[in-house]
Parts: structure tokens; C-alpha cells; sequence
């Protein structure tokens, strides 16, 4: 039995010096979420905030302010960490393999770069003969053109790096559509088949650089202008495919030797024949967006399963705890303050689960979410859609 | 509807400034668990703590150190908040009566009083007619010899303010036991009947200030040295004992005001024809130790309804998720920190929910719980065992 990362960095004898400390780049509301966790378990975050009166900066009391490229406070955070995770793909490659004289890195830069560039990630899924849709690597006018053509007319135009939440990706019919992007990129664009999908899906799983994986039931997940929006779990579909998207999920992780959580985004797709198969669509490492509603209706929140899993501890039950989860994203709210309806949102959806974190309301922003778990899929989404359309305010007052 | 708890100490407009803030009073490991709850509802706690790296001082950011009796540390908490509450009885009656001037305070000064003295607190029971063994107010050596006469020379004395845990409560057959108790005493003890229970109860509902009471499962709390050290959740009684032990633990919320989590915990007794009914034992006006298991096995945590009730929000949901939940607290440990385990005990036990309080370690100290949600009560009762006995390093590592 293996307690090196737990306990290679205790600095003093007090209970709190010797807690298990996990250094994480980024501080919005997923930090934000895993402190949660963090509490539960008595293990200490140190986590690099853009702001000390932001979402994580607000519940993590080992704050540093310091952008996630800034060498300088990134380094002294991991000079004093059991181990360092990120919570975006945005943290220089260069940086994460620096910080590995101090501490292991969670996924490591090695691994991150797949969830970074996109076209590094569909050729990778090639090699591991994972299901890609017809893609194209595109450097000129000309490339776009060609590939157009082979695609029937319509393509999926992607940057292959800092794109998220639908930013870097378009759906073109012509070149000039992309034309200032191809100006821009320096290693060309990305330019994939628009996926026919009956339905999108995220297969979760998380492991732990020992190779113990643990996948989640598939959930479906609703997007609305390339944003996650609703999440239902388990997803309606046979088991057939609940064993295929695990087996994918699994895989990935397992070959891409991601640590952590790794989120697997896939069209579901039916052939002429009414066969439906997978295929991917986008991968995220670290607790993802679409596993939430594992907060409050999975046995182990995605957030306690990545600290487990950077610590190399061994993982917890993914199993539900109810018979189905809807999740609902607060995007953006007419309100000034969501909190202030708190009243009206909890007298009228008492099952709801109602998480904020702690941001001021822009157009469109990820203010929150909520969950309910329900026997029915049908009152689950009734009331979640319900509760989360109060917060922002689109539901008067009764 | 009424907003006023929420937004009338709104002092900015950023998204911390406008965020509800609620002032707590002791900083151990039930502000530490309110605060799990806070950070997912985007609530802000304030808490005078007794250390700054002490259980609850590690993760609430509005720390600031003081005693309980610390008049003014506790005015400048309260007049920044908007509703104060405590976590624990300790807290002087006219520190807590003075600070309604500034702010709501729950559970207030009049309903706290039964649970800071017992004595008063029997007078209210036989007063609303609810269910108390038999008991004199002994003042003199004389007094005690009397009532243990009428006792039938067995009787548990108590000293009526302070005591928990088991302190302040002995069972004694002769006056002479309490000899140095009935001198320091400035208005004398309580001399209980020794009940013969069956089993012990608690039933824990939480009530807010407009009235809205929720109850969740009875459970069944077994105890070891006047510890809490175990709770089987629902207790394995029949639904008329269940619905009795709610009609008790409502009908108190109600008459004595509380606000906030309200545990009763009651012993469980058999008249000669076999019939079964309660005696209350002690009351305590704020989340329990007999209420953990609510963070992993019931849709609301006794954290979170507090802070709901403290705020005047309507209740959540009080079922369960799970068909039995085990806890068992980890009181003292063998090891320098139960923390070095985990690989172990996680291993071991997958479905052990741990929870650490980030305490240092002495002997019998609360330093955390785990909680075992199952469908065979054997099942979880041997995980939850096996996983707090080797964070309490009574076992060896395999």
C-alpha cells in the first residue's frame, strides 16, 4: 500500500498542516464545487483565483489572485502541494510539465493535450480506432473547398485550440466563412461532417493514475447555442449502448492514461438501417458540466471522484441514488440577484437542488444549476425546467 | 411573499456583497458541515471560531477568532449579517438577547433556554404535556435522599446547564455521589428516573419562523460512554411509534418557537403488557450528531434545512434516498491522522461516505463520521464499523 502522495508534503503537526493538499489552476465555480468535496473529505485546496472575491475565492480560504499562465504563482502553489489539478484546458503545456519537478500534475500535460487540440484529439481517436466523424485538417481556402465538397456541401469548422462552450466552432458552407480564422490559425483548421445525430450523450468516467476506472450511468445532454443546458441521467437509450459508450468512455481513458475526470461528448447517431452507434464529438478533462447532477443523484459527486482520483485513493460508487436525475443549467437570469427568489423557487419546486456560484448575472453567464431526482423523467424535467426558468427570472412572481 | 431576511443587508452590488449572510457562533465541525451546504446555495456564512485553522476556521473564508462570549467580536458579526445563529447551547442568554437589536437571531434567547437547562426544560414538557420520566428539582443533600427513595434507590442526577456528551450526567444511589455538585449548584439539580429503555430514539425536524415544520425518519441512536457512536436510519420501530415520536419532536418545534433543527432524542420503553411508548431525554436546538447521516441519505441535509430555516426559506425534502443509512462517528484515533488511511479504507469499504472534521486527534474526540446507505441495515452496519475502525486504527492494514 502506496501513502506517498498523501503524505509526502506534511510541513507541520497541526491537523490542518497535515492534510492532504491539492493545488488547482483556475477559480470558477467548478474549484468552487470541488471545495465542497474538499470539506467532506478534510482535504485542503490551494487553488490560483482570478479574483479573491470570485466563485472559488469566495469558499477556498488558501486563495492566491494570479491568471492560470502566471508562472511565477502557479510555481509557489505547487512547491507546497501534495499534487496540482486544473479546472480549464487553458494552462500552458510548458507550464504543467514545468510544475512536474514539484509535484505530480492531474491530468498531466501529456494527456490534457488531447482535450487542448482538437486535431491532435480526432487523429489520436483515429489511432485508438475510437468513432470519428469525417474530418479534415484544412490550411488554405483551397483545403476548405475541397473538404466541402467531400462533405456534400456543409462542414463543421473548428479551431483546434481554446474553443468552449461553442466559441471556435461555426458551421460553414463556404470558405470564405472562415476566412479570417484560417488567416489567424498557424497550424490550419479543423474541419469536420455535420453529424445527423438523434440525440447527444456524455459517457463520465473518472481514473486514477494506479488505472482503476469508474464510469457513471450515460447521461443525455441538451445544448442550446453550443451550451450545455439540460442533462438527464440515466440517457434513454438500450442497453446496448449504455455498454458501448462505457466501453468507449473507458478506453479513452485508459489509453490516454487521463487522471481525473474525463468527460466523453458523443452524437448518437442512426444509420439507414435504424442501427444507432456513437460518434465523438468532444473531450474535457475535469469535472464536466454534464456531471452535476452526480452532486445529488450519484453516490460519489464527480467532484470527491476527481480529488479522489488526483490523490490516487481508491474510487467511490457511481451508481444513482433515485430512479432518474434531470439537470438544468442557469444561464444568464433577468434578475439582479437569483438569491433573491429563493423563497418563490423552493416554495414551488421543493424537490429542486438548487446550486449558485456565487457570480454577479451577465447575458448568458453559468450562474447555477439545478437538479431533481424523481422517480419520473417527466416531473423531473417539469420542475427543473421550472425552477431554474424562476431564477432567471422569466417566471413572475405568483 | 417576504424578501426582507434576504436583501435588507445587501451592502453592494457585487455577487459576494449581495449574497445572504448568515453569522454563526462556534467554530467546530457543524459550521464546518453548514458550510458544505452554503457554498452550494451561494449563502455566506461569518463565523467566530475559537481557531484560525480550527475545524471550521479551514474552510470558511468570514472567519474571525473569538470566544462564544466574546460580546463584542459577536456585535460586529451581527451587525454585518442577516440572521445570526449558533452551534452550540454555550452562547450567554443576554449576549444573544442583546443582539436582536441588530439582527434575527435563531434559534432567539426564550426558545435556547430549554436547551441550555434541563430543568426548565422538563417544567416545559409536563407543562405541554409531553412525555418525561419522573424527576425532582433537588436542592440539598435531603432532597436527594428523598427522591432516590422515591425512585427506588436509583437516579440520574444531572446538573441542569452545561453539561453534553455525557458530562454533568450521573448515575447515582446514594446523596452522597452528587455531594460536590449540590455545593457548586446556584439553584440545584435535576434527579431523574433511571428509565430502562429499549432503545434509543432521536427524532430531528427543522422549523422557521413562519412555521413550516418538516420531520425527517426516526432514528435509532445507540451511545456509548454518553457519546452519540451510532445511527441506524429509519429505526427498525412500527409506523404508531413513528408517528408518535414525529407528533412529539413537531409539537416541541412548535411550542417552544425553534427555529432551526430541533433533535429530540427520546428512550424507547416497554410497559409490562409489551406496549411500547417515549420518554424524553434531552432536547438540542441546532444540526445533530444524530442528523449526519442526512448529508449522504436524505434529499436535505440537516445543514442545509438550517440555514433555510434561519433564513425564513421554505424546507426541502426530508425523505431518504437509500433504504437504510448507517453512521458511525470516529471518536479518537490510534493514528497520528486517520487521513493516512484512506487508501486503505476506501479500498475496503467503497460505499463508506467519510467525513473528516480536520481536527487533530486526541483521544474520544469526534473527528469524523461515515455514513453507509444500503438496502440490508447488516450491510451498511458492517461497512460503516469496519470503515470507522480503521480510520480509528484498531485495524490493522491488510
Amino acid at each position: 500500500m502506496n501513502h506517498s502522495t498523501l503524505s509526502h508534503k506534511v510541513v507541520g503537526t497541526g491537523a490542518h498542516e497535515s492534510a492532504p493538499r491539492i493545488g488547482v489552476i483556475g477559480g470558477g465555480q467548478l474549484a468552487r464545487m470541488m471545495q465542497e468535496a474538499a470539506i467532506a473529505l478534510g482535504i485542503r485546496l490551494d487553488c490560483l483565483v482570478e479574483a479573491s472575491d470570485g466563485s472559488a475565492g469566495q469558499v477556498i480560504v488558501d486563495s492566491s489572485v494570479g491568471a492560470a499562465d502566471d508562472v511565477e504563482a502557479v510555481t509557489e502553489i505547487a512547491h507546497r502541494c501534495d499534487v496540482m489539478t486544473v479546472e480549464h484546458e487553458h494552462v500552458p503545456d510548458e507550464l504543467l510539465t514545468a510544475l512536474e519537478i514539484y509535484c505530480p500534475v492531474y491530468p498531466s500535460a501529456q494527456s490534457l493535450q488531447y482535450a487542448q487540440d482538437k486535431l491532435l484529439m480526432r487523429k489520436k481517436m483515429d489511432e485508438i480506432s475510437m468513432p470519428n466523424p469525417r474530418f479534415f485538417h484544412v490550411k488554405s481556402l483551397e483545403d476548405v473547398e475541397d473538404a466541402l465538397q467531400e462533405l456534400g456541401g456543409t462542414g463543421v469548422a473548428k479551431t483546434p485550440r481554446d474553443g468552449y462552450d461553442g466559441k471556435g466552432v461555426r458551421i460553414i458552407e463556404s470558405a470564405n466563412d472562415v476566412h479570417e480564422w484560417l488567416e489567424k490559425a498557424e497550424n490550419g483548421l479543423l474541419l469536420e461532417e455535420k453529424v445527423p445525430f438523434v440525440m447527444e450523450v456524455s459517457q463520465l468516467v473518472a481514473r486514477r493514475p494506479s488505472g482503476e476506472i469508474r464510469s457513471w450511468p450515460l447521461v443525455q445532454s441538451i445544448q442550446q447555442d453550443g451550451v450545455c443546458f439540460q442533462t438527464i441521467a440515466p440517457a434513454p437509450v438500450d442497453n446496448v449502448l449504455i455498454d458501448q459508450a462505457r466501453f468507449i468512455g473507458e478506453k479513452i481513458a485508459h489509453e490516454l492514461e487521463v487522471v481525473g475526470v474525463l468527460a466523453v461528448e458523443m452524437f448518437c447517431v442512426e444509420d439507414d438501417e435504424g442501427d444507432t452507434s456513437f460518434i465523438i464529438n468532444e473531450l474535457a478533462m475535469r469535472p464536466h458540466n454534464t456531471g452535476h447532477w452526480t452532486i445529488d443523484g450519484a453516490r460519489t459527486s464527480q467532484f470527491e471522484q476527481h480529488l479522489r482520483a488526483v490523490l490516487d485513493l481508491p474510487l467511490g460508487q457511481t451508481d444513482m441514488n433515485c430512479d432518474v436525475s434531470v439537470m438544468v443549467n442557469v444561464l444568464g437570469s433577468e434578475l439582479e440577484d437569483p438569491r433573491q427568489v429563493y423563497s418563490h423557487v423552493m416554495k414551488l419546486c421543493p424537490e429542486a437542488k438548487i446550486h449558485m456560484y456565487g457570480k454577479a448575472v451577465k447575458p448568458g453567464r453559468k450562474l447555477g444549476h439545478v437538479t431533481v431526482c424523481s422517480d419520473s423523467v417527466e416531473h423531473a424535467h417539469t420542475l427543473a425546467q421550472q425552477a431554474a426558468s424562476i431564477l432567471r427570472g422569466e417566471t413572475k412572481e405568483g
